[in-house]
C-alpha cells in the first residue's frame, strides 16, 4: 500500500493493518517514506487516535527497529522503572539501592538526556570515578554478583523513535496519547526486561497536567505491556510542586543519600515506596504491597540499603567516601534566600517555574552537548499547604553567578501561589494502574 | 511566530491572524519553512477548517506570491470562467465565442493541464497554425480589436499554490474546502478580471461528488470573491455523465463547431448558456438572465457566434478552413461499437470510467511532457435516462491501436448502468450560488 493512501485511511479514521503500520515505520527508519507524509499521518493520528491494536502494532514496529536487548543471563525477575518525568525527580537513585537490597535484580540503562537537572547517569557521576562505559559482560555479571548495575544508554534502541521524536517535536504532534504510548513502550520493549514499572507525574512540573490525561496514558501503556505479555503497572504521582526540597545535580544526590539513610522527605519517600512495592510485587519476593513497604522500611532502617548504594558505587569505581561525608560535593559559591513577602499558606508552587530556575542557573542541558553544573539548584524551604509569614524563607538558590542568582530568585518567587486559608493539597499518589 | 506555534493553534482549532498566514506562505515559498512542518498544518487545516476571513487569508497570500496581472487596457468589464473539470468538457470553446460576439471581452489565459483529454490550449492546436505564444501587447490588442484573445499560461501566477499543491496531492490534504477555494481563488484573483464565472461540476466525473460538498465549495469561493471586491457567481452542474455526447481532442472541437452553428446537445448547451448569462449579467449588457439567454440563442441562430469563431481562429493564425469543413480534421484509423447485452433504460454512466478510456487511448496526459493523440476518444450513443434494447449501440470508441480499443470497449461497457424502469434524472443547472 502506498503512504498515501495509509494517510488517507487514518484521516477517514479507520483502523491501520498490523501490516501497514510495520511498512510505515520500516520505510520511515530507513528514508524511504519523506518527512512531510509521516507529519501528516501524525497530524491525522492526532485527530483520529489509534485502537490499542494499532498501539500494540506501532510500539512492536518501533521496538523492532533497532536492538532489543537480552537479559535471560541474568538471574531473577529483571524490572525496568520509568519516569514521565519531573522537577527534583531523584526516585531512582533511592529507590534501586534498597529494591536491590531486597533481592530484586536492577540491570539498568539510563541516559542523560535534557532537562531541569542531568538525568541519573549525570548524578552518579557527581561520585568522582563513577564508570558508566561498562561492557555488557561487566554489566551482567555485577547484577549478578551485588544485584544492581547501571550503564549508559550506548545500544541502538529503538532508532524509530529517535527519527519519529525528532518529527514530532517540529510539527506539533506530541501530545497523544497512541504517539507517546508507542514511543516510551517501544524502548521499554527493546529494554528486554520481564516487567515494567512506570511512573506517570501529574500536574504543573509534569508533561500531563491533569488526571484523566494521565490515566488515559497510563491505561494505554499498561494495556500495550500486558499484549507484549509483560508484568506491568502504573502509579499516578503528584508532580505539581518539586519533588522532594532539592532540585539540582549534587543537591539531589546528597537528598538521596539522607534518604537512604532514613532521612528522606515525605513526598519522596511515598513515591518510592509506591513504585517499589509494585517491583517487588513483580519479582514474587512479596506479593502483600503493604508488607512490600514494610519491608522496603526495614530494608532502610537497617542500613542495608545505604550498604547497598555504597557497593554499587564503589564497584563502578565511584569515590564511595562521598557517601559518608556529603560535605565532600562541590558547592555553589552563592546562596541567596528567596523571602516571603506576604502571610498565607503555600497554594501552589510551579514545578516547572523551578526546573526552569535551576536550568538558567546552568544545571540542566538544552542541548545535548551542553555542559552541567552539578553544585547549582535550588533548596525548596517551603512546600505547599505550608504556613508562611511574610519575610520567611520560601528557597534558597544555589548559584555560581549573581545574575543568574537573581534571575532565579524572582522566577522562584513568581512560582509560588499564596491563599488566606489552608488548602487541600492532592495526594501524592493518585492511582495505580494495574 | 515560529511555524511550531503556528501547528500547534490551527490544531487546537484556533483562527490564524492576517500576519501568521501571510508569513506562512511567504516562508514557505520561500522555502523557509519545510515541508514536513506545512503538511502537518494542512492535516490541521483538514481537520479544523478555516473561517471565511483566514480563507480570505490565504487566498490573497497565495495571489501575492507571483505575477498579478494589469488588464485595465482592455476596454469593457473583463470576465474570467472557470471550471472545477469534467469529462467532455468543451465549454469554453463554445461559450467564449458566443459572449464575444454579444460585446463580453474574453481575455483569456489558458493552461495545458493534465487529464482525460488536452486542455482548452490543445484543442485550439487542432487547427493547423494555431498560435498560443502570443505578446501580451498582441494580446491586448486583439482583445480590443475582435473581442477575443486566448493565450497560453506562461505568467508566473501564484507559485504558492503550485508548491502547496504539489505537497497535498502527495500528503491526503486535497478535500478540503479551504485549501480549495485559496488554491482556486488565488489563481482566478491573479488573473486581473473584474469578474469571475464559476463552473462548479457535480458527480461521478467531477471533483465534488455530491451537491453537498459542492454548494459548500460554491459558496466559499463566491464569498472570498466577493471579500475582493470582484463581481462573482458559482453555477452548479452536472458531471455524472460526460457533456454532450463527444470525449477526446478532435471529437470535441468538432462537437463544439456543430454547437456553435446550432447544433449543440442539450446538456451542453445548458450548461453554455447557464454561465454566458452570468457573464453577460456582470458585463452590463443585460442584466437579465432569461434575456440574456436569448441573446445567446440570437447570436448562434444568426451565425455570428460561428462567425466570431473562425475570426477569433484566424486572428491567432489558426487554418479556419478546418472549421467550414470538419472533414479535414484528422481521424482515428480505427472506430469500435460498443454493444448493449441487455434490454433497459440508461441509469447511470460512470463520467470518470469514459474519461479514463480516452486517456489510455492516447487522448489524455498523464505527465505534463506527454504527447497527446488528437484524433482518439469516445462517441457516446446512449446517454442516461434513454431507452435501450440489446444489440443497440452505446458508444463508438475511436482508436489507433487494436488493444487499447479492446481496453477501452470493456471499461465503457462497465461504465454504464442500466435500470428496467425510467429513472429520474438530475437536471443540467443544479443551483446557482450568486
Amino acid at each position: 500500500m502506498r503512504m498515501y493512501d495509509i494517510i488517507e485511511k487514518k484521516k477517514k479514521g479507520l483502523e491501520l493493518s498490523t501490516e501497514e503500520i510495520k511498512d510505515t515505520i520500516l520505510g520511515y527508519t530507513r528514508g524511504e517514506i519523506p518527512d512531510y507524509q509521516m507529519s501528516a499521518l501524525l497530524m491525522a493520528i492526532y485527530f483520529k487516535g489509534m485502537s490499542d491494536r494499532e498501539r500494540y502494532d506501532l510500539t512492536m514496529a518501533m521496538r523492532d527497529s533497532g536492538d532489543i536487548l537480552d537479559l535471560s543471563s541474568i538471574n531473577g525477575v529483571k524490572i525496568d522503572k520509568h519516569s514521565t518525568g519531573g522537577v527534583g525527580d531523584k526516585v531512582t537513585l533511592v529507590l534501586a539501592p534498597i529494591i536491590a537490597a531486597i533481592g530484586v535484580p536492577v540491570a539498568k540503562m539510563s541516559g542523560r538526556g535534557l532537562g531541569h537537572t542531568g538525568g541519573t547517569i549525570d548524578k552518579l557521576e557527581a561520585f568522582p570515578g563513577f564508570n558508566v562505559v561498562i561492557s555488557e559482560s561487566q554489566f551482567i555479571n555485577q547484577v549478578n554478583d551485588i544485584g544492581i548495575a547501571v550503564t549508559g544508554q550506548s545500544a541502538n534502541l529503538a532508532p524509530a523513535d529517535k527519527k519519529l521524536y525528532a518529527l514530532r517535536d517540529l510539527t506539533a504532534t506530541v501530545d497523544e496519547i497512541s504517539l507517546i504510548t508507542s514511543s516510551i513502550m517501544s524502548k521499554k520493549l527493546a529494554a528486554g526486561t520481564d516487567a515494567i514499572v512506570l511512573d506517570v507525574t501529574v500536574g504543573h512540573g509534569a508533561f500531563m497536567k491533569n488526571k484523566e490525561d494521565a490515566l488515559r496514558l497510563a491505561n494505554s501503556m499498561v494495556t500495550i505491556g500486558k499484549m507484549a505479555n509483560k508484568k506491568i503497572s502504573a502509579v499516578l504521582t503528584n508532580m505539581n510542586e518539586p519533588l522532594g526540597y532539592a532540585v539540582g545535580n549534587n543537591l539531589e544526590v546528597i537528598e538521596a543519600i539522607n534518604a537512604l539513610k532514613g532521612k528522606g522527605p515525605d513526598d519522596l519517600m511515598q513515591v518510592v515506596y509506591a513504585l517499589g512495592s509494585q517491583m517487588i510485587k513483580f519479582s514474587g519476593i512479596e506479593e502483600d504491597e503493604d508488607k512490600a513497604v514494610e519491608l522496603m522500611k526495614e530494608t532502610i532502617s537497617s542500613g542495608k540499603a545505604f550498604d547497598k548504594f555504597k557497593e554499587f558505587i564503589k564497584a563502578q569505581n565511584g569515590d564511595v567516601s562521598y557517601a559518608s561525608d556529603i560535605s565532600k560535593f562541590s558547592r555553589a559559591s552563592i546562596i541567596k534566600e528567596v523571602v516571603a513577602k506576604t502571610d498565607g499558606y503555600v497554594a501552589d508552587i510551579n514545578a516547572q517555574s523551578i526546573g526552569l530556575a535551576s536550568m538558567i542557573l546552568g544545571g540542566g542541558r538544552e542541548e545535548l552537548d551542553d555542559i552541567i553544573d552539578m553544585s547549582v539548584g535550588v533548596i525548596m524551604n517551603k512546600k505547599v499547604g505550608m504556613k508562611v509569614s511574610a519575610g520567611d524563607i520560601l528557597a534558597y538558590v544555589h548559584a555560581n553567578d549573581m545574575k543568574k542568582a537573581d534571575n532565579a530568585v524572582e522566577m522562584i518567587e513568581n512560582a509560588y501561589q499564596f491563599s488566606s486559608s489552608c488548602i487541600e493539597e492532592w495526594p501524592m499518589i493518585l492511582e495505580i494502574v494495574r
